[in-house]
C-alpha cells in the first residue's frame, strides 16, 4: 500500500524549486500552487530565498519535517537528499522527477537501489525515478501540462510512461473525461503499476472511490498481482480499461513446439486480461473512448436504437454495432407508428430513428421518451447530432443533458461538429458530459466492451487427481523432454484418458501387441520429435503383413529407437497444451489437432488455474467451435468430457510447475469418449 | 461528363437567396462572395432587391442568361423554375439543395424525374436534389460550413451524404489536409458518385489535377462504372479511399446454399474495391487519415524507422505497424554507432530511435539525415515529437517541416500534444504539412493503405471453352437447379476436370458401372440438395455386396430419384462457387471444402472476370493456404491447377451470367490433379 501522507500529504517540498517555470522544479510548484494543495509548501534551491512566493531553504538539512518530497535535481545528487528527508525529516512519501538511474547504465541502477533501501527503511513510498509525478484531488505534484479536470469520480490512470500519459491527458481534455488520480511510475523502482493497482484495491471505498481505472503498461513484473486487484476491483464493480504495449516483439521469440511458437508472452497477457475482466486497449483514443464509455451506465443488453438528424454517421453506426455483436433491431408496431406521427414527413423511425435534417430539441426529447418508456426491446441509445452550421443547437444538446440524467437506459452522445458548433460542444462538456465524437471509434470501443467477459474466477475440483504419484514422478525427472513411458504415468496419475498403447522394439512384441489390442493398429516412431515430418506415423495398419512392414519402414528412420503401437481409434482430432509463461505462470491452450493448428491458429488459451467452466468458455470461443459440436451428420465431441481433461491438464501443471510444455496432440474425440493418443511434455527445472 | 459550366461557371444565380444566413439561401450566398468566385453572381427572390450586395430579381423569367443555378426554394416549386432556366437562360448546371423528392415519397420522386428530363433535354448537369452543394476552386456553392482549405492538390472528395461531407470536412480541419473539390451528390437524380468520378477520370489532367479521391457512399447503383474509372484514374497514378456504408444490413439476407450464405453483397462491394485498388475505410476518422497518408510520397518497402522523444507511443506504433505486416528493423552497425554518439546517454538507436525527453532540434536533423542516407534497410520515417509543455518546440517542427520537404523517403510526422504545442501544431501545418495525432491510427491506417493490393487486370484466357455448347445447353435450361447430367455437360463444356460418374436407378446398373471404374466407389444420393444432412452419401465402398447395401439405404431416403456413382478419389477437399450479386456481376469464390468452408468461412472471393494470375492471388491470400501448399509430409495441390479451374468457372459465367449460383464442392485435389466430385448450378433467368 502506498502510504498515505504521499497521497494526502500536510507538507510538500520541491528539492530543486525554480523561479523558472520551464523547468519542471518550477513548473511543478506553479502546478501546486494553482491546483488546490491546502497543506504546507516548501522550495528547496541553494540560491534562492523565494520562489513563486514560496520560502526557499539553500540546505537540505534545514527544511522542517514534511511530508513528501518532489525532487527535481541531477541524479548524483538525489541519494544524500533522501537520507536527510527519510532519516530526519520523516519523510514518506517520494517523487523523484530525475533520469539517469537504472533506465541509463548500472551505476544508474545501483544508485537507484540504494535510494530504495533508503526509503524502505523508514516504510516510505517512492513513486519514480524518472517520472512524471502525481496528481490527485489532494495536489497536482506533476512538472507536465496540462492538468485534467479533477473529479473524484474521474478516471484513477496508472501509467508506466509519463510522456504517454501527457498525451493521453491531452487527448481526453476535449472529451469531457475528468480524472480522480494519475500516478505515473517512472522506472518503477518501488512502486510499479500492480503496486499502485493493490493501493486502490485496499483502499476502495464504495461510496467514495472512482469506479474506473486506466492502466497504461509497457511491462508487467507480477502477473499475479495485477491478476489479483483487476479482478477484485472489478468485483466490487469497477471497470478497468489496459493498454499492454509491446505486444509484438515478445511475438518474435523462437520455440522449439507448436505450443511454444503460439503460446507467446503477448497470449499470456491476453489471457490474463480476459481472466481479470480487464478490457484490453491498444491505443490512446481506443482507451479514451472505452473509459469515456465506463463513465456512462453499463448496457443492460444488446439492443441499441441510433438516434440521428443525419443519415450518414448513423448507417456507419449500425455497421460497426453489428460487426461487435450489437443489435439495431428494427422497432416496429403501434407506438412506432404514434412517434412517426409526432416527426416531420420523411423521418423514419424503424432504427436508426432519423428525424431529418431540420429535427428539433422538442423531437429529440420526444424519441427519447418514447425508446425509454415506450420500445422495451431497446436497452440503450446513442444519439448523434451535428450541424451543418447554419444555426445553433444548445437547446438540442439542453435535452440531450437533461435526458442523460433522467433516463435509465444509457444514452450516449456523438457531436460531430467539432467545429460548427464548438462552443455548443463546450457547453454540453462544462455540464459534466463526455462526448464521443467519431460513431466507429465509439461503437469499436462499446462493443470492445460489452465482449470482454467478466472475471473468471471458477474453482478446480482436484479430488481425483495423484498428486503423490505426480510428485514422485517429477521429483527424479531430469530436464528435457521426458520418455513415454513417464509421460504415460504423468498422465494417468493426472487421470487423463489414454489410447492403449505399448512400446516395441521387436517385430514379435510388435504382433503381439496388436494382436492383444485388435486390428487396425497404429504405428508410431519413438526418438524423432515431429513424428509427422519425418513419415514416423503409419495409421490404420489392418494385418500382420502389413504391420511388420511398417515396423521395418519406421525402424529405418534417423534417430528411431523403438516403436510405439496404439488401437486405432477414429474420431475428431483435438489438441490441450500447456506452456510456462516465466511469471505468468502456466497458460491452459485447446484447440482443433493436427496441421489445423498450426495452419489456422484456431487455439484458446486461459492463464491457469483454469475450471471446468472457464474451459468451457474457452471450447465455445473457439472458431472451430461448429465441428466439435457436430455439424451436419458428422458427429460432435462430448465438451464436457473436453472440459475436463483442460482442467485436468492445469490441474496437472499446478501441482507440477517444472513443466514447462505439454502438448496433448491429438486427442480422439467423439461423443461418448476422448482419449489422448499423443503427448509430449518438457521439464524445466530451475 | 459533368458540364463544364457547372464546374467553372461565368454567371450563378441563387434561387431562394436570402439576407438571412441561417437558412440555405443566405449561407450559400454569404459563401460563393466569401470565397473567390471571380463570375457574376445574381441573387432570386420575390421580395428583395438586392441581397448581401447582390442584384436580386424577383421573378425568374427576368434574370438573364446565366450558367449555374443554384436552388434553395421548396420542392414544390422548383420544376417551374427549372423550365425556364433550362428553356430560356442557357443553364447547364444546376443544385438543388431543397428536400421533398424521391426521398420523401412517390409525388417526389415523379418530380424529381420531371426535373431531370427538363435539364437532359438541354444537356445539362444536376447535382442534387436534397444534397449540401458542390465546392471547387472555382466557387463554394454548398450552403454548410466550414469551407475547408481549398488547394488544387487537395483531395476530390464525393459525397453520397451532405451531413457526412460536413463531418468529415470538420474532423479534417485540424489535421491540415487540404481539398480540391467536395462534391455532394444527395439523391443522385441525374448524377452520382460514380458519375463524379467518371467525371473526374474523363478530364484528368496528370501536370493539375488532384491525385487523391475520397468517396463516401451508401448505394453503389452502377458498379462497374465505377470500377472502370477508379481502376482507371489509379492507373494513372491516383490513390482512392472510400467508405461503403451499409455493410452490415446487406450481410442479414437469406440464401440457400453455403455460397449464398457467404456472399452477401458487402462481398461483393469487397470484391469491388480489391479489384479496382480502392482502400476501404469504415469511418471517418479512418477515412481521413488514410487521405493524409496519400498526401505522403508512396512506401518503396516496408522498413520503418520511427524516431521518437518519448517511448510509449513508439511501442504502441511498433506493435501496431508489426501487426500490419510492416517492419520496424532493427538498425545496427558503424553508422548506427555514430549517430548514437552524436545524442545523449542513454538514447537508443536500434529503431525505435528514442532520443530522451530532452531530444532537441538539432539531434532530429541528424538522426533523419542518418535514415535518409546512411540507414539504406529504412524506407520510411515517422517522427513522433510531443511536449510536457515545459517549452515550446517551434524549432523542432521548423526541422520536420524542412526534412519532409528535402527528404526522399516519407516522414510522417505524430504530434500528439494538441494542448501543450497547439501553436507550434497549427504553425506546422499552416506550412502545407498535414499531422497525424494518433500513433495507431495512423498505423493501422498505413497498414491498410499498403495491404490495398494494386488494380486487378489480368486478361483472362478463353481458348479452350465451349461457348457454343454452353450457351446451348443454357439455352434451354428452365429456372432452378440443373439436372446432375446437364450439370456434367456444362462443366465439360467449360473443361472443368470431373471425376468419372454416372446415373443409376437399379442395383444392376449401379454394380456393372461400379466394376467399370473400378472398386473403390462412392454413392450419392440424387434428389436432395443437401446430401451429406440426409445421410445420402456413402464414401469408400469396396465390394459388390457393400455397394447393394448402400444403393438400398440411399434409395429409401425420402425424395432420392437415384444415385450418382463415382470411383474413390483422393485428394484434399477443395472448393469453388460462382454467384450472381445482381449489378455488380458474378463473384467467384473459391477456398477449402466440406464443412470447413461454414465453419471457419475461410473463403476468397474477387469479382468476374478472374484472371489466372488473381486466382492465384485469392488462393495465396487463404488462411488455410499452408494445406493447399502443403504441410509436413502432407502433399498438397496443384495451385496452377486449382486457379486455372477459378479461371474457366469465371469463363463459363461470363458466357452464362444466367447461371445465379454454382457450387464446386468438394473439388479433390493432389500434387498432381484436380476434380470436380460434386457440382450445383442454379439457373436463373429474367
Amino acid at each position: 500500500m502506498l502510504h498515505e501522507k504521499l497521497t494526502n500529504p500536510k507538507s510538500i517540498a520541491i528539492v530543486g524549486a525554480s523561479n523558472n517555470v520551464h523547468t519542471p522544479g518550477g513548473r511543478v510548484l506553479k502546478n501546486i500552487i494553482e491546483h488546490n494543495f491546502k497543506g504546507k509548501l516548501i522550495a528547496v534551491n541553494p540560491k534562492e530565498n523565494k520562489i513563486q512566493g514560496i520560502k526557499c531553504y539553500q540546505n537540505i538539512n534545514d527544511v522542517p519535517k514534511v511530508d513528501v518530497a518532489i525532487i527535481a535535481i541531477a541524479a548524483k545528487f538525489t541519494l544524500e537528499t533522501i537520507k536527510v528527508l527519510a532519516q530526519q525529516k520523516n519523510t514518506k512519501g517520494f517523487i523523484i522527477f530525475s533520469a539517469g538511474f537504472s533506465e541509463k547504465d548500472a551505476a544508474g541502477k545501483k544508485l537507484e537501489q540504494d535510494i530504495v533501501e533508503e526509503i524502505n527503511a523508514v516504510g516510505g513510498t517512492l513513486l519514480g525515478p524518472n517520472n512524471i509525478g502525481l496528481i490527485n484531488q489532494n495536489y497536482a505534484g506533476v512538472f507536465t501540462t496540462p492538468i485534467p479536470k479533477l473529479d473524484k469520480k474521474g478516471v484513477d490512470f496508472i501509467s508506466g510512461s509519463g510522456a504517454t500519459a501527457v498525451f493521453i491527458i491531452e487527448a481526453a481534455m476535449s472529451t469531457g473525461l475528468t480524472f480522480s488520480s494519475v500516478y505515473s511510475v517512472g522506472n518503477s523502482a518501488q512502486i510499479g503499476v500492480e503496486e499502485v493497482l493493490e493501493h486502490l484495491d485496499e483502499t476502495f471505498n464504495k461510496n467514495t472511490s472512482s469506479k474506473v481505472k486506466l492502466l497504461y503498461i509497457e511491462s508487467i513484473e507480477n502477473p499475479q498481482k495485477l491478476l489479483k486487484h483487476a479482478s477484485s476491483l472489478i468485483q466490487k464493480g469497477c471497470k478497468i480499461a489496459a493498454i499492454k504495449a509491446g505486444s509484438s516483439s515478445a511475438g518474435s521469440r523462437a520455440a522449439s513446439s507448436h505450443t511454444g511458437a503460439l503460446a507467446n508472452s503477448d497470449t499470456a497477457v491476453d489471457a490474463l486480461f480476459k481472466k481479470a475482466g480487464i478490457v484490453r486497449c491498444f491505443g490512446r483514443n481506443e482507451l479514451i473512448t472505452v473509459a469515456s464509455i465506463f463513465m456512462y451506465p453499463e448496457l443492460k443488453g444488446k439492443n441499441i436504437a441510433i438516434i440521428t438528424h443525419a443519415g450518414g454517421p448513423a448507417v456507419m453506426l449500425t455497421d460497426t454495432l453489428s460487426k461487435n455483436g450489437l443489435n439495431v433491431p428494427e422497432i416496429k408496431g403501434q407506438k412506432s407508428d404514434e412517434l412517426l406521427n409526432k416527426l416531420f414527413l420523411g423521418s423514419s423511425v424503424s432504427n436508426p430513428i432519423d428525424f431529418l435534417a431540420t429535427g428539433n430539441a422538442e423531437q429529440l426529447e420526444t424519441i427519447i421518451d418514447y425508446c425509454e418508456h415506450d420500445f422495451s426491446e431497446i436497452d440503450a441509445m446513442v444519439v448523434i447530432f451535428g450541424s451543418p452550421g447554419l444555426f445553433e443547437v444548445f437547446d438540442v444538446y439542453d435535452v440531450l443533458h437533461k435526458k442523460i440524467q433522467t433516463c435509465k437506459k444509457p444514452i450516449f452522445p456523438i457531436l460531430p461538429s467539432v467545429v460548427n458548433v464548438k462552443n455548443e460542444i463546450d457547453y454540453f462538456i462544462s455540464k459534466g458530459n463526455i462526448n464521443f465524437t467519431d460513431e466507429v471509434l465509439f461503437g469499436n470501443a462499446l462493443g470492445k466492451v460489452n465482449n470482454t467477459p467478466k472475471p473468471r474466477l471458477g474453482k478446480n475440483s482436484k479430488s481425483t487427481i495423484n498428486s503423490t504419484k505426480i510428485r514422485t514422478i517429477l521429483d527424479i525427472a531430469e530436464n528435457g523432454y521426458l520418455q513415454p513411458q513417464q509421460v504415460k504415468e504423468l498422465l494417468l496419475a493426472a487421470k487423463i484418458p489414454m489410447v492403449n498403447e505399448a512400446v516395441c522394439t521387436t517385430k514379435q512384441t510388435c504382433v503381439k501387441t496388436a494382436t492383444e489390442f485388435g486390428f487396425p493398429v497404429v504405428l508410431k516412431v519413438v526418438g524423432p520429435i515431429h513424428k509427422s515430418d519425418v513419415g514416423g506415423i503409419v495409421l490404420n495398419i489392418t494385418s500382420e503383413e502389413k504391420l511388420i512392414a511398417s515396423f521395418n519402414t519406421i525402424m529405418k528412420i534417423k534417430g528411431a529407437t523403438s516403436v510405439l503401437i496404439q488401437p486405432m481409434k477414429k474420431g475428431i482430432e483435438l489438441f490441450i497444451g500447456a506452456k510456462k509463461e516465466g511469471n505468468f505462470g502456466h497458460l491452459i491452450l485447446c484447440g482443433l489437432g493436427g496441421i489445423y493448428i498450426e495452419v489456422l491458429k484456431d487455439i484458446e488459451s486461459a492463464l491457469a488455474p483454469v475450471s471446468k467452466n472457464e474451459a468451457i468458455e474457452m471450447i465455445h470461443n473457439l472458431k472451430s467451435h461448429k465441428i466439435i459440436e457436430g455439424i451436419r451428420n458428422q458427429k460432435g465431441v462430448d465438451e464436457t468430457k473436453f472440459a475436463e481433461i483442460i482442467e485436468k491438464i492445469s490441474n496437472l501443471v499446478t501441482i507440477a510447475p517444472e513443466i514447462a510444455e505439454l502438448d496433448l496432440n491429438p486427442l480422439l474425440g467423439n461423443e461418448k469418449e476422448i482419449f489422448a493418443v499423443d503427448a509430449r511434455i518438457r521439464i524445466e527445472k530451475n
